[in-house]
């Protein structure tokens, strides 16, 4: 053989344990086989802690196992087995020194045979907490010389939430370089989900017209449980971190992200790929339904041994709604789900198409055609389930797709079967002339260095950034109980509704109640704050109230008198609000509200820090207000800011008195500062506490100190004013207010205080209790 | 019988004519039958041309035959019919003379017999050229006394057209009051039909929340013809005139409107119904799919004696998609179709709901129960088809409906029959107790003075109005041919994309070829105008292109440099282009889209004469700029307009330096004038015709005079001019001008020569042919 393409070691680290026993070596054989007269030579070395001997002997029960795959002539994997026995070795890798001697061998070996090195593969196959240990011994010690390369596979967990997965990855960072390290998600090695990207390569010229929001109805994707064995990992980790933040979240971005011109250029995959993470809509507890197993909780105790009233808070079933806001995907629901004790094991990724065509001719005679009124997807099945191999399936009333030939090939299927509500005899099947094990697929990707079958840096901070604040959010969250199998009946289905989900059976008796005092115990604590009306809940259901007495104020405002003029505040309160209102309230009578501002910073409308900046990010781009409804503070006249001769503060009053009848504000949304400012009147301003109704100028304590706002006589002039507090910072502020009385000047908000109108204040648990 | 409450006369104009046979002599009989008892006493008059003594004979020839309704008595009936018989009598009908006469009769009748006159009904089943005649004498020689009413019942066609109806319309007008009309639309004496408003009455609870867009994924309405026999009639409406202008758009308007809070009352009733009509989108040329089955021009050369080279261009298909821009309704698809020869004869009003459910149990199970997986669907089911009877069908997964008892019970249904896909076990079945004939509903309906079932002048407008100028813009329309029955197979299917429908197949070998020259034949005559590229196509076509050349020449900007300034001018013709952007182009890239003014006219921006007003009604308000990108002229400044003093020229021309690179749009789109303007830079004009490249105040010929405008030299900075010219008013200025040199002062238009930027014309076959 030509030898001339140089050396490879690898090394797998763990090279006794579970993974490696029962796929590494096997996919390492596989490699082996492969590549045996592709010009490289290998070496294989198995590592562990364990000592030299009992070491050795663990490793080569496992290597004498390897299995001939049933396309490769018994002799010649006979023969090649036999090599590959005798270019593995053991070695303990315990101590710095280990590993020096390791790179020493390797180093000797190469230099005795005269060969050239190639490069190093370095397989972590051990638990998280050694991999920066290990990573460092590997960087001091085991480096290839200049002109090799270094790949080091690590297998998940990469973290558990953003913070962790960025700590993980900064340690990692200080010891490799970004394309040495080779993350991997294995899922990304199962053949249908492999083949997702070449998929929509080779058949461009089908996709290209409907693949969009016009033509898709849903995506949706599930996945058995993993680890179904390890009660321990999965007490951690639940449902979520399992399967839906990595496998079912790279999946879901192989279908919707923007096609790169190279599918098969990692840097440009991965380039689109962070551009999909982007454009997807922030999640929330209401994008989830949740779930957990009836058995769950005393598997958990027994093989836990935790006490006999320890309640688990794991998820065993998930049911996650996506969206993203990018044009193409905007409002087609991605749907993924996973759940332990389904009455199915099944695993695969599904388009389904919208149904876009009327049929003319009678119904008997359409199911017996290729009609159009049938229901239209592509199925990238992964197996398991009713077909049992992975597959990638296109309704027949779609197109004939494009495979690549020698791999993929027609499918012979058991005809009567029905996927998807729809005979087998629907689709055109294709399915893998070699069914490969994932393992070795990974293998062999890195191998050839294809950086695009892994896990980039940037792209695993992306997805843990988007999952991160949901797993946080449903920490405390009920989860349904269910018996399993197919006892569920009903009980995990849900439905979507104005982009939330929602179980479609009302809850059943028994819920799981976690330790806490949920939102309605708390609800009645109070209902008087300062002697006006209070509404009080966890700071994500206050909002949601909130939105909905702001919806049903301007409904009823509008019936009323035709128009809704409403006065919104700047700052970061407001901002989940704002979102709110513009995704939850389809009904909201935009078209005949008024939005104007409360308070405004003298920058450019187009500056970042500028309110009416924020309030048009986050809500007056996603709804319909006329453009001459839309009433920003004129900060920036003349090319200048705030300048009192400009008169902004003049033609704002003006304009007030032009529009709003008796310059009555139907509804003013306030907020409090920590120094009980409210709107942009601070303490001790010398503008706006009292006097005239009209708009001031400010000074704010801190930066941008110019300030332009309307004053609080105007305020009181409003029909209706809610204050919104949120949040722990606030709870002193709010501690105070609760006990003082009128006395604007040291806190403003404590002179708001409507004539004639009616004052009501949303104030969060943690601000009210801390 | 107690008498009080007076006597009814009934006069039934053309009584020996078909549908006095068919129908209503048997509907005047059920109505005898039904009233008899009611304390009112009847006399029925037929009428017609014939003299007296053949019209009596053929008369009672009718009435012999009168059938007993299963449901009555035979002895009864037989009692009851030979009163009515007796109470029947003939009268000839031509002359003025003859309708004093029957008034005379009737009087004397009343006078005689001692009664009271309760009111006279006069049924016109006459052809809609004798209508006014007969109205005419009603009027002068046929009113009952005060106190007494007066109803005529008018049968359609009412008009073939907006002007045709408007015109019969008045007439009618002149002799009638509007409550005394009846114009009958027998559909809605259908009884599912008839049950559609109650339906939603009663079942308003469970309606409410899903009766909008978030929850209906489309209406579809089908009937089959209704006058197969008339191919006279046929031959001049054709099919949508004939089923979907009246019937469907009844039974649509009845699913969609708001529900009045009580819809017995005709008045509200037909208020939301005018509403609902206001918010139809404009239908266009792409709004529908036609036919015409093969055999029909031979039965039309036949029938109507024809030569053999008429061709007939005559739809006896169409499916027909209808938007809806109210909030309940925004881009939920209402389908109407009808056809002749199809391979099925069915007729129902169908509303499909969206499946928002994701179901976790496996698909055989889901299969066995109520899944939320299953469609979910309301269908009010006229008759034909496989059930055959009049139903209304609720999916279970839906709600057990509330019908009225007494008149409505579950029907005893054969079970393996399968409706929309679905088995009929799947839905709750109801079915009227009685079923009844459309003009016995209709007729006890005039006598009970139900004016909600008949179309009021209004509504029969407002119909026409949304339904001409589809009807105008398909005249030469070409035709799919189709074979008819079994045959027509998947030729009649059609799709909707970005809210146009096409038939799903490709166009075959056959369709019809009108004559005239296609717009295709056409856009080869010239390619050069004033030495610049000319586009050129029908009006519609051409606003097409025009769209997709901005979307494109938007889409290559954004690219390159991140924006694109566009600047827009005002008038009508840009009007339908505005409208195509809104709808068709969901790609442009709009929110890095400047939109800039090429003039304004010195009004407020909301005052209805602004172009930025149309601008933002038409184009702005559908698409989603960014507040910042909207460039509006200043022209109302300090609550003045156009005031030199106040700079507003000066202000925009600072906001195009500040913000447009090299003051250079991108694009700049410009109009003609019949006097050669553009802009609103007009001829003679002091201003804007040469020197800076600035903005100016002109003066307009025609009102309002005061005017801003881009100047010549500022749009001659521009990368692109596009300059579109429509209409036959256009021709002159259009011929003109293609013979003209650069003479700015006289036709301004002619100045346009970008200094280093593109200008395409655009201009329709009649400016450019006339």
């Amino acid at each position: 053989a030509d030898m001339s393409q140089g050396h490879i070691s690898v090394v797998l680290l763990g090279a006794t344990g579970d993974l490696a026993k029962k796929y590494l070596w096997q996919g390492l054989f596989q490699l082996y086989m492969d590549q045996v007269s592709s010009g490289h030579s290998f070496t294989f070395h198995g590592a562990a802690l364990t000592a030299l001997e009992p070491g050795q002997r663990l490793m080569f029960d496992v290597l004498k196992k390897l299995a001939c795959p049933p396309d490769e002539s018994p002799n010649r994997c006979a023969v090649l087995k036999d090599q590959f026995l005798k270019l593995s070795q053991y070695h303990q890798l315990k101590t710095a020194e280990n590993y020096t001697v390791l790179n020493r061998e390797i180093e000797t070996l190469l230099r005795q045979e005269g060969l050239q090195e190639a490069g190093r593969i370095f397989y972590f196959s051990v638990p998280p907490f050694a991999y920066t240990e290990i990573a460092r011994h590997i960087n001091s010690s085991c480096r290839p010389p200049p002109g090799a390369w270094l790949r080091v596979v690590l297998e998940k967990p990469f973290g558990h939430d953003l913070e962790s997965a960025q700590q993980l990855a900064a340690e990692l960072t200080s010891f490799f370089r970004e394309e040495e390290m080779y993350r991997v998600d294995h899922y990304l090695g199962k053949q249908a989900v492999a083949h997702i990207l070449p998929f929509r390569d080779q058949n461009r010229q089908f996709l290209d017209p409907i693949w969009n929001r016009h033509h898709v109805e849903r995506f949706t994707s599930i996945l058995p449980p993993l680890c179904s064995g390890r009660i321990s990992f999965y007490e951690q980790y639940g449902v979520i971190r399992d399967v839906l933040q990595n496998h079912l979240t790279e999946a879901l971005m192989f279908l919707t992200m923007e096609l790169p011109a190279n599918v098969s250029r990692a840097e440009e995959v991965l380039q689109c790929k962070l551009q999909a993470f982007q454009s997807l809509r922030g999640l929330e507890k209401s994008s989830a339904v949740l779930g957990q197993y009836q058995a769950y909780a005393s598997q958990v105790q027994e093989e836990l041994q935790k006490a006999q009233d320890y309640i688990s808070a794991t998820p065993t079933f998930a049911g996650v709604l996506i969206h993203s806001d990018n044009l193409r995907w905007e409002g087609v629901p991605f749907l993924l789900t996973s759940g332990k004790a389904l009455d199915e094991r099944v695993g695969y990724v599904r388009v389904l198409f919208k149904n876009r065509a009327y049929c003319t001719q009678s119904e008997t005679l359409r199911d017996a055609g290729h009609s159009q009124c049938k229901a239209k997807q592509i199925i990238f099945y992964i197996g398991h389930g009713a077909l049992n191999i992975p597959a990638v399936l296109v309704s027949r009333n779609l197109f004939r797709p494009v495979m690549p030939e020698g791999s993929w090939r027609e499918a012979v299927v058991q005809s009567d079967l029905h996927i998807f509500g729809q005979p087998l005899s629907d689709y055109y099947v294709y399915s893998p002339v070699k069914e490969r094990e994932a393992y070795s697929v990974l293998i062999s990707n890195i191998y050839y260095g294809r950086k695009d079958f892994f896990i980039a840096t940037e792209n695993l901070l992306a997805s843990w950034a988007f999952w991160t604040p949901l797993l946080d959010s449903i920490s405390h969250q009920p989860l349904r109980l269910y018996p399993g199998g197919v006892e569920n009946q009903h009980l995990l289905d849900f439905e979507m509704v104005s982009g939330e989900v929602a179980f479609t059976l009302a809850d059943p008796v028994e819920l799981m109640n976690p330790n806490r005092l949920m939102p309605t115990d708390y609800r009645t604590i109070q209902s008087k704050f300062r002697q006006s009306p209070l509404v009080s809940a966890w700071s994500e259901d206050l909002i949601s109230r909130l939105a909905s007495d702001i919806e049903k104020t301007a409904s009823r405002t509008v019936a009323h008198s035709g128009q809704f003029h409403l006065a919104l505040s700047g700052g970061s309160s407001p901002v989940v609000l704002f979102q709110r209102l513009a995704r939850h309230h389809y009904a909201f009578p935009w078209r005949h509200t008024h939005i104007w501002l409360v308070d405004e910073r003298c920058v450019p409308l187009t500056d970042t820090e500028s309110n009416f900046f924020s309030l048009h990010n986050h809500l007056l781009q996603s709804v319909r207000v006329p453009y001459f409804n839309v009433h920003p503070m004129p900060v920036h006249l003349n090319q200048r800011l705030c300048v009192e001769e400009d008169r902004g503060t003049e033609l704002y009053a003006k304009e007030i008195m032009a529009l709003v009848a008796n310059a009555s504000f139907d509804l003013v949304l306030l907020g409090v500062g920590t120094d009980g400012h409210t709107a942009s009147l601070f303490p001790q301003s010398e503008n706006g506490l009292e006097g005239a109704q009209t708009v001031v100028l400010t000074e704010s304590p801190v930066k941008p100190h110019q300030r332009m706002s309307l004053s609080l006589p105007l305020i009181n002039k409003a029909r209706q004013v809610f204050v919104l507090v949120l949040g722990k910072g606030k709870h002193d502020i709010t501690t105070l207010l609760s006990r003082v009385g009128h006395e604007p000047r040291k806190w403003p908000v404590s002179g708001v205080s409507p004539s004639s109108g009616q004052l009501v204040w949303y104030v969060d648990y943690e601000a009210l209790l801390g």
